[in-house]
């Protein structure tokens, strides 16, 4: 390029970009009223990025974990993953006529959760393997990608994809434009999120780390397979979400996001080291627009976590006053 | 942007860009001989990047995994991390007297591989849990670190990091220039290549898939920590690469790269599907610049893939007659 090229150019794209520059800087989170949870994420931002602050983080190493249920998607009255169990021993039923009468799958056709959780983990783990295993990988992606395109949220009747949360779609967004590299680090199963978690949330496979099923890599009819196999191989969930973050991603993030004592270990691991840092709880108090629970709720307890956030600073959202809007524009 | 400013602009790119543009088309990969593997990579490149090809890839879809042992750096006479392994062994034996008579770390301390790898995997697992063991992820990183800072290659005489095979580091770089994503998928520890692949590789810690032992998150003095535990967690060799895949990456590759037995694995699963494929052997066939084996090599056993490549159509570089160069220049 000559040196008139280059004044040339500079000076079109000069003119181009500064007004959306501008723009956009005046809200990046539009959807996030202003306040001092806003400012904490905004000024945290700016930290990490800005040259020749103290602070300043090299893009490589801007790394962010969020949770998945009850963090970026609406996990009542249930886990989305728990009404595709029961919708799949649904579709098995007649193919085993004993689970009229054994627990806790006499329950799940019920679908009553409660009674069917009261059994505890061990009968949990056989709906996973009945329902979850037991075909290819290939199989299974089919099947939750088929059910979430038909599945309805029971109270917001949209698509469970359709329940997420606007200000986190936007918050991701915003993290991703300044250099970050965005991770799910679920309780979830790994497999359950990774068909869509693309198209919803912009964040490709390799970036989502949940739990998972043994599996065995075979030869068949000419080609090869994964077989998913009835065992629980890692459960990504309270301290498994450090180990989790180790095995996958291989360092610490600098920021963590989540909504229940499962996310404690992770905001922990996440906040206590030296830089800055940044740990985020979305606290729902909004039974008017979503749900408003946390000590005492069966799914996605918040306690424990709660009460570490003011001493271990982790900036706590009430989505109440905080938000002003909660899911995304319904698709016309 | 005004029309005038965009003609301006696109001009003035327009100018600048050809003449670079066709400078780095006229080789991309130059110390790769002209030949039939060199442009069997190039013609696969090209179809799956030119849009209209009917065998074009999204760029989000274009992940390419490469085996690190003796694919991207030299396995020979030993792996890397057997030297590291039994510098540890001596580092550690004053500690454990009776590793003198205990074998295999008698044979170790001797440098015999061959004798201490005779006892078999029970043998070795107990070394792998004495030696990378019983310590926070933080200190194994730092004792590869400072391990690689100061170790050679015993022919080479350079550090082990700089036995890397120049000609794959321009392939990684090529891929990456036309929007592939590029990931270790190796039988080697994870928390072994971790610590330096971004920097030798461009290849981050979560792009990094490899064996691993279990870990356990603690609190401690105030702190958090993740402490190495002395039990075999994933062997991702052989059947286990397709499995780490699933587990790590989530989607099927579109190319692999291997050089052993335990790539065929690998090389089948990103192979046997439909579309555009490519999967590679590094044959190594040089003793005068590096060194030549296959079949009956000890280490990386290269048989039943060099058998299945003509069939399966997977390409096989020569290393002597396809790299101009094998190493990168030596350091100033």
């Amino acid at each position: 390029m000559t040196s008139t090229q280059r004044r040339l150019c500079s000076l079109a794209l000069l003119l181009a970009w500064l007004p959306s520059a501008s723009a956009r800087a005046a809200d990046d989170l539009p959807s996030w009223n202003d306040g001092p949870n806003k400012r904490a994420i905004l000024d945290f931002v700016s930290r990490v990025t800005t040259a020749g602050s103290p602070d300043f983080v090299r893009p490589q190493d801007r790394l962010a974990t969020f949770d998945n249920d009850g963090t970026l998607w609406c996990e009542q009255p249930n886990y989305v993953q728990a009404f595709f169990l029961i919708d799949r021993v649904r579709a098995l039923a007649d193919q085993h006529p004993e689970w009229k009468t054994k627990e806790p799958f006499a329950a799940l056709l019920k679908g009553d959760m409660k009674a069917a959780v009261s059994g505890g983990e061990h009968g949990i783990a056989d709906v996973v393997s009945a329902t979850h295993a037991g075909m290819t990988t290939d199989q299974f992606e089919k099947l939750v990608t088929d059910w979430l395109a038909t599945a309805r949220h029971p109270r917001f009747k949209r698509p469970f994809t359709a329940c997420v949360y606007q200000p986190m779609l936007e918050l991701l967004i915003y993290l991703r434009s300044k250099g970050f590299t965005t991770f799910i680090v679920s309780g979830g199963g790994i497999d359950f999120m990774r068909p869509w978690t693309n198209r919803v949330y912009g964040i490709p496979t390799q970036q989502v780390v949940g739990s998972s099923i043994k599996a065995k890599f075979q030869a068949r009819n000419g080609g090869f397979e994964i077989e998913r196999l009835p065992q629980i191989d890692f459960v990504d969930n309270g301290p498994g979400k450090p180990l989790g973050i180790q095995r996958f991603i291989g360092r610490r993030p600098i920021a963590a996001f989540g909504n229940s004592d499962g996310d404690l270990q992770m905001l922990q691991w996440t906040t206590a080291a030296s830089g800055a840092r940044l740990g985020l709880i979305v606290h729902h108090t909004d039974a008017e627009r979503e749900y408003a629970y946390d000590r005492k709720s069966p799914v996605g307890t918040l306690d424990v976590a709660l009460d570490q956030a003011p001493e271990r600073g982790w900036v706590v959202v009430d989505m109440k006053s905080d938000w002003k809007t909660i899911f995304p524009p319904a698709a016309p």
